[in-house]
């Protein structure tokens, strides 16, 4: 999930702060606290984040943006309406699984960002859901799909993909390519495909 | 949920405990607060719950001892393997739509109850999840689901019924009842009910 961040000391302090959210919650964790967890000082975490508030919106915009960035990959790659859900459903899944864990404190933490940080990151869940959402309602009304209830179905094939973060649990005796083929094929039996 | 709580002192303060903790968490509600909130001193809290643990661990075992009842009691008036699973979701989704906040507490702040209290509620939780497990076994083996994978179908059943709590708004455009009905349906159509 992080591989991307540059430098690696900032690196550093969010895969620690992930990990120290998950054990303490975020009001239970200092910036003392992460920043030792990173092997640094304070006064050298705050070039990286300025606050504490800073790093947790970080963490939560990573996680929305793979995430987003999975699903639709995964769609754009897939022929025809039946395979689009089901590569999304996989991905979507799986993605929960792999990174359980800073997707379950963004799930607990979402709640405790400003106004403004809150909106930005609605924006981003709601284009994710939007593209289960477009698939749902396009692959009813070409047929491929039987569903009386497209937006319910839609928003239930994504909670079940969510809450992969609650209850998965690494080293258990599912891969997270094993969750998200079953969920595929779940979703696919939701969706009644024809 | 708290009807069935004597006297209405205690009623009140899980209540207003509820709402507190949904509104700033569980370390960002004092027992001055939920007092106050119940309008009672914090003297008069300490009769009732000696402390804000005590509350927590009251309103997580209510949620699950309450969700668990409503599931059994639902399965055991259904007819036959399929009409039980239908039951079972109806129930389950119905429950953590109209109980959102309690529930949604209770998801957030399992994890910080002491071991023994967490143990006590994951045998609750396992039995919920085993009258799941227990159906979609029966029903597979007696031929009336088709499902390849039964544990996994069965805890992706129980997990979109709990993920409820996390996504529901009172107020909104489903009933809790809406939202069970449409469950069973998505669950019967899991399970490729025959």
């Amino acid at each position: 999930m992080w591989d991307l961040i540059e430098p690696a000391a900032a690196r550093r302090l969010l895969a620690g702060a992930v990990a120290l959210f998950a054990e303490r919650g975020y009001g239970g964790a200092s910036t003392r606290d992460i920043a030792e967890r990173a092997g640094m000082s304070p006064a050298a975490m705050y070039v990286h984040y300025a606050t504490k508030a800073e790093l947790l919106f970080t963490i939560v915009r990573a996680v929305h943006e793979a995430a987003h960035a999975a699903v639709v990959t995964a769609r754009d790659a897939a022929p025809g309406h039946a395979a689009r859900v089901r590569a999304a459903t996989y991905a979507l899944a799986r993605f929960h699984a792999r990174h359980q864990q800073a997707a379950r404190v963004t799930q607990i933490e979402l709640a405790g960002l400003d106004a403004d940080r809150r909106a930005f990151i609605q924006e981003l869940r709601d284009g994710t859901d939007a593209v289960f959402h477009e698939e749902v309602r396009a692959g009813a009304e070409a047929g491929v799909f039987d569903v009386a209830d497209p937006p319910g179905t839609a928003r239930a094939v994504v909670s079940l993909c969510v809450d992969v973060a609650r209850w998965y649990r690494p080293g258990g005796p599912r891969t997270p390519e094993e969750v998200g083929s079953l969920y595929a094929h779940l979703a696919a039996r939701m969706l009644a495909v024809q």
